[in-house]
């Protein structure tokens, strides 16, 4: 029925590639764009958030903000009933540092021009449309990935949320506050009836739709992240004294650990588990002496939950008797671990039926990175839609997406959200 | 001849053991003494030197520095020829990251107190004695262990010497200069005739003179050290979205490499060959990022300098199979690749004929450390003298070596520097 208005639907695409572009100088990265790093309550993130304000007051978008800086830019035209639960769309632009320019950003740029093609269009929504700017889901800063969103879904405490802290030994609660945001930390859980439908649109991340010749990745599980962290103590030294077999290293067991890590992964029965050291730090980091701390984190992922716990186990177990065996210490702690989470078939259908009337090829699939939506999904009929990244490749300057796919995905993203705010 | 007057020498404990605490105060650590950071033309270390020329002009020794600050503060009494080769002894005062407080600085204030133990006892000198601080042993901040000393040896041209870079990317040459030292850089070198002898006190940084009792250490050879540094370059990605058998990571390559080196080097022939990994740098460090590129630091030391080089090559080679194997690449250069060094037999027999003056129980042993007496050592006659160290600690805040010891190091060196310079 919503049909008729989307006959003439439209999408600004060379003002969305201006946007990502303009959006990616908001960066410290070392490195010229399309290189990025954007940390969240950086003074880059500031600005960029910022320059968002400035497009959604254009787009005649009324923005809310809450205590740690989740935007909300809602359109609610004549005839939308402004109480009804809204149907949400959006991601997050905090970036990772080298990073690229399409990760999340695609997200919260397309659902905003998706909003603005829906107004050329004349759609008449009968339920508020929200474009979401979540804070926090990269893990950089806090340690923990969607905090944003794990606090609205109320999956992360006020007080735990205000005593997450950065590697400066700052709490997010202070840094927030510097940051310009305050107000309960309570009041960022959402109500039961905020939302009656969320969609994110995301570039893939992988590799499978452009292997495949595919427009368009119609999302219906999200796999389950988990992140453990490891502290190894062993005994240093001097590198020149202590005999190789009087020493206890923390370095060569973390390596065998590393390697332990790789190959219980690979070994494990489901081939969507993946294991990634992605950080490590050595006390006293020096280079004739022998390192006597090593901490180093564990990102552990699975479309089965139940197979992830079981791999966690099974490194918990080996690191231990490799720690036993040189005569170290191991110590862990699991920072999150996540279920997996279904997605709303009605709502993945309806990307289907918008797909098909924009003419653009498309296949479900999973996605095994996690996002915003992963929460989200917890509390509201939630579902993702995917666009094809060059070679798969994300998190790394080199990240892209061709405009005829950004099309592709902010069209039928629009479709969806007239679907689904019309009725 | 000489042990008339030693017949009166009369070491200060006391007064060494306040210094070296003095000295441990000029420390970057943000943990308190006997925890020590003294990086090499840190605020720190400037202090520490300015406080050491206090002491110098207190003992009545007149002082000279060098272009890099290498610092000799030199007795000459009457009746000791000005222009005759001198007799040295000393050591460096850098400190790495939270290390501890006799490493180096025993054997500065050590020859410091022997020099005043041998104006109290009314020695005689014929010819100088010199108390020498060597700049930048430790190779924190320029990468390259020995600069002081390798400079003053010949063995580091003043180009490259100037060249040498920290991780600020400042220049040797650059930062040497705003610490306040200038002067042509070839001036380092000394003559051919600057040293008649050199002895240097140490602590042994080992545990066998702890083990057997014993309260001296006569060196008769360093070992040969080696410095090696690895980048390996994979392929980064997002932790979540690339399945493990498409994966290149830098990281799992580095794990097994160092693993690699642990087993090559304990398989060596040579029992006294020690290889440490102590730095490791991994890019991009982020928990949900796999890392694209490591680079880690090789510290491979043996008496035995032709085995080194054979485990070298061997860990060289097997690297490079690992890299091939996971599809990685790696790189090394060696920073250094020094031969080890033999003392000078007439210094060794020296000191044992003081400790026996003494009273002391001794035995001859190999320095598996390296010192700038390796450097010294390519020019001058040169020896060492090693005191134990509680449970051969080195290079952590709980090194610690007894007054006694301390006591039994300075008296023998004062014997030793007055049977080198009586005649």
């Amino acid at each position: 029925m919503m049909m008729d208005a989307m006959k003439n639907l439209y999408i600004d695409t060379g003002r969305l590639v201006a946007e990502l572009h303009e959006l990616a100088a908001f960066s410290s990265c070392p490195e010229p764009t399309p290189a990025v790093t954007r940390v969240v309550y950086s003074d880059e993130d500031r600005a960029a958030r910022q320059w968002f304000d400035g497009l959604f007051r254009d787009a005649g978008l009324s923005v809310r903000v809450d205590p740690i800086g989740n935007t909300f830019a809602r359109w609610c035209p004549d005839g939308c009933d402004a109480d009804a639960p809204a149907v949400g769309s959006g991601s997050h632009i905090d970036a990772i540092p080298h990073a690229g320019m399409y990760d999340g950003t695609v997200g919260v740029l397309g659902a905003l021009e998706a909003v603005r093609a829906l107004q050329r269009a004349g759609h008449r929504a009968k339920r508020p449309i929200d474009v979401v700017l979540f804070t926090s889901e990269e893990p950089t800063r806090f340690g923990l990935g969607c905090t944003g969103s794990r606090a609205m879904a109320g999956q992360l405490p006020a007080d735990r949320l205000a005593l997450l802290t950065d590697d400066a030994g700052d709490s997010l609660d202070a840094v927030r506050r510097r940051a310009g945001y305050d107000g309960d930390l309570a009041g960022v859980r959402l109500s039961d009836d905020a939302y009656a439908a969320f969609v994110e649109l995301h570039i893939e991340q992988g590799p499978k739709l452009e292997e495949e010749g595919l427009d368009l990745g119609r999302v219906f599980a999200i796999a389950a992240p988990s992140t453990i962290n490891f502290v190894v103590t062993g005994q240093g030294g001097h590198a020149g004294a202590v005999l190789m077999p009087d020493r206890h290293d923390a370095l060569c067991a973390a390596a065998e650990m590393i390697h332990a890590i790789e190959q219980l992964c690979r070994s494990s029965p489901s081939p969507d588990c993946v294991a990634t050291v992605g950080t490590m730090d050595i006390h006293p980091h020096a280079v004739n002496s022998i390192p006597s701390r090593v901490a180093f984190s564990l990102d552990l992922r699975d479309i089965d939950g139940v197979n992830r716990d079981g791999v966690c186990e099974a490194i918990v177990g080996e690191n231990q008797r490799i720690a036993a065996r040189r005569h170290v210490q191991v110590e862990h702690s699991v920072l999150n671990a996540d279920p997996p989470a279904d997605c709303d078939g009605p709502i993945v259908e309806a990307l289907a039926e918008a797909a098909d009337a924009g003419g653009y090829t498309h296949r479900g699939m999973v996605s095994r990175a996690y996002h915003d939506s992963l929460f989200m999904a917890s509390r509201f009929p939630t579902a993702m839609l995917f666009i094809p990244c060059r070679g798969g490749v994300s998190h790394r300057p080199d990240e892209f997406a061709e405009p005829r796919h950004l099309e592709a995905g902010v069209a039928t993203l629009a479709r969806t959200l007239a679907t689904l705010s019309g009725s």
